[in-house]
């Protein structure tokens, strides 16, 4: 074996000792899994409405969009998302990229000049976290969630051209940060603020219009939102939003819009669809709603330290990686899926069960779930 | 208006004096456009049994995968396509991106330590020169397609882990990286060969299985691949293909594969089925080599200079970015779709319409496209 190889298995042995070997657990198609580990929030992957519509494109497109969007990507399917999408998130225009991860490096990129001084939540999202570091830009990591920080560290920089970058709904802990008085920090300093409202659109604010909306800020000038569609609207795709001038900016010079395959217009026309379904919502987010606050109330009552979810990410914090793998597992025993975060997937270094909710699966299944994970813990 | 808006406004005035506006152009389902755009080389991404395994996955799982690979996205679908793609490209092991995007971030950071010396062809696709710069390690651009150049740079960092990046089918120009001779360069160095096969699989070699494979290179333990499944399978995503111990670290290590959605198990099924057509389809790769031949004949009788494509790529020079975008708007308004590629898409500067062929189109669809791309000629 080449030397290179063997480094390589030598960093393997490593993390196996620590604790931090992933292992990948196909599912097959049907399994009667409970699902507290997706991001499908409202359900909305398996809504016979959106399969339908996907079906429908597939049969009139063909599989693959066939090209990036600005040579032959481009279809009306595109098209008609982006405009919703704007419409919904309050936005002048929107952007759809193939992925979260892609929308997150070309918005940050697009937004960072050679001046300029990006300010990064500690707890962002690897996306965010690489978005920033290839941009070449100055970054600060900021403390997590905290306006009085942001304020410093903007006022140790006067005069340079800044963006704050955070998420609405944190990934791993799901808590919310304080949107309208980060808002108020950097508006008063002439910085931009970019929201990656990923966890959020779709469970927070009037239609599911997401953390920016339900904080007042949709539509700002000063105000761009990041988002995936892979999560609350059941598919797969990113999206920016925000003033029409960032968008040309996007479609002329972005990178990783430019020189990447357009989503496939059956999974646009699905997502779609979601879209339409997840803004007259209001019943699933009710349901999302009275679960979290139930979780926070069985899993508290049990002796763990869980809060109550801003929307439909919550974290149980475990003693160690492997406790946390087993307790995984054995919720995975007995048919109930739990996300197991561990280092480098937690902020903080961590380790914990990762509780997503989801308003499609069946109360008393989520009731035994519930009981399930307090049984099996550590 | 705010300051940061007016200076993008500004850059797009700029641009759009160079003649380097971008402008989507949707397409509807159905149009009747003869495609020399698009990258769907083997006509597979309408094909009826790519559509029907599509459909089929999309009523046994749903749209999203709903979430990353590792949490609950990984399903048998992604599984099946992993093992043949691993087995068609000769390869240990392949693993599955949303994107060839990411892919290409995934391998090029997997493989630079912080020691390495990171060698890319100056006429890399931005994913593999956006890969380089956030890898973090030193990076020297080698001049293109050239072995004796590789082997200098090599010789002047002796004692270095190194890597060489390049693309088989180069995706403006089409050109075929000597890929035997620059593995004998880097093989020879212990240097490794990482090579964008994105244009050539399902194009090249036996069963389709790439430039790499049509080199000799399938398996070499110092060869890594990868690829993008939206060009000849059809639909989207991404693959690296390598050594067991590469995708492990990858699994355990690589960002853009842990922190993203999987890719949607319908597009995955599709694409699998698009895979198995591929390897048969000796016939459609026997119409897309003559109708290389035909186009470099066609157009050099025209008077342009045009040589006969390696694989399904090739581009024709315009006197400028204007000019490009007229000829390409000529053809469009003819039903002739080709790809106007302009600064900062061309490797050199220089403005060129680029024409991919496609086996799907019907024959004498493809003797008018040629006729109308003369006629339309500036
Ligand atoms: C906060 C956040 N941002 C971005 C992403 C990336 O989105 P995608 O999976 O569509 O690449 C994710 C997760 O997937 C996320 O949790
Ligand atoms: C050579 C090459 N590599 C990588 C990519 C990116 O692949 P994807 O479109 O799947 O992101 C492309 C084009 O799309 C390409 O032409």
């Amino acid at each position: 074996m080449a030397g290179w190889q063997e480094a390589l298995e030598r960093q393997a042995r490593t993390r196996a000792k620590a604790g931090l070997t992933r292992i990948l657990r196909p599912r097959p198609a049907g399994d009667t899994v409970v699902d507290l580990a997706g991001n499908d929030y409202l359900g909305l992957a398996v809504h016979p409405g959106v399969i339908a519509a996907s079906v429908r494109a597939l049969q009139e497109y063909g599989l693959g969009a066939t090209g990036s969007r600005l040579v032959r990507g481009s279809t009306r399917a595109h098209e008609a998302l982006e405009t919703e999408l704007a419409g919904w998130l309050g936005a002048e225009q929107a952007l759809v990229y193939s992925s979260g991860y892609l929308a997150n490096l070309g918005a940050v990129r697009a937004l960072a000049g050679p001046q300029t001084l990006l300010v990064s939540d500690r707890y962002n999202h690897a996306s965010l976290i690489d978005g920033c570091k290839s941009s070449g830009a100055e970054v600060v990591v900021a403390p997590h969630a905290d306006p009085a920080a942001l304020a410093a560290i903007l006022d140790a920089h006067p005069g340079r051209p800044a963006v704050f970058v955070t998420e609405s709904v944190f990934s791993v802990d799901g808590d919310l940060a304080p949107l309208a008085e980060l808002h108020a920090v950097t508006s008063s300093r002439d910085a931009l603020l970019l929201v990656d409202d990923a966890h959020a659109v779709g469970v927070l604010g009037t239609e599911g219009a997401g953390g920016v909306a339900a904080a007042g800020l949709a539509g700002k000038p000063d105000v761009i939102v990041t988002a995936t569609l892979s999560k609350s609207l059941g598919g797969a795709g990113g999206v920016v939003a925000g003033p029409a001038a960032l968008i040309r900016h996007l479609v002329d010079t972005g990178r990783t819009f430019i020189y990447d395959t357009a989503p496939p217009p059956a999974v646009v026309a699905g997502v779609h669809a979601a879209l339409r379904l997840a803004r007259a919502a209001d019943d699933r987010r009710a349901v999302l709603a009275a679960r979290g606050a139930l979780t926070a109330r069985r899993l508290g009552a049990a002796g763990f330290e869980v809060s109550r979810p801003a929307a439909g990410v919550l974290s149980v914090p475990a003693p160690g990686p492997e406790a946390a793998v087993t307790w995984a597992a054995d919720c995975a025993d007995r048919d109930i899926a739990v996300g197991c975060f561990r280092p480098p997937s937690t902020p903080d270094g961590s380790s914990r069960l990762r509780l997503t909710l989801n308003a499609g699966v069946a109360a008393a299944d989520f009731a035994r779930a519930l009981d399930v994970i307090v049984e099996c813990a550590p």
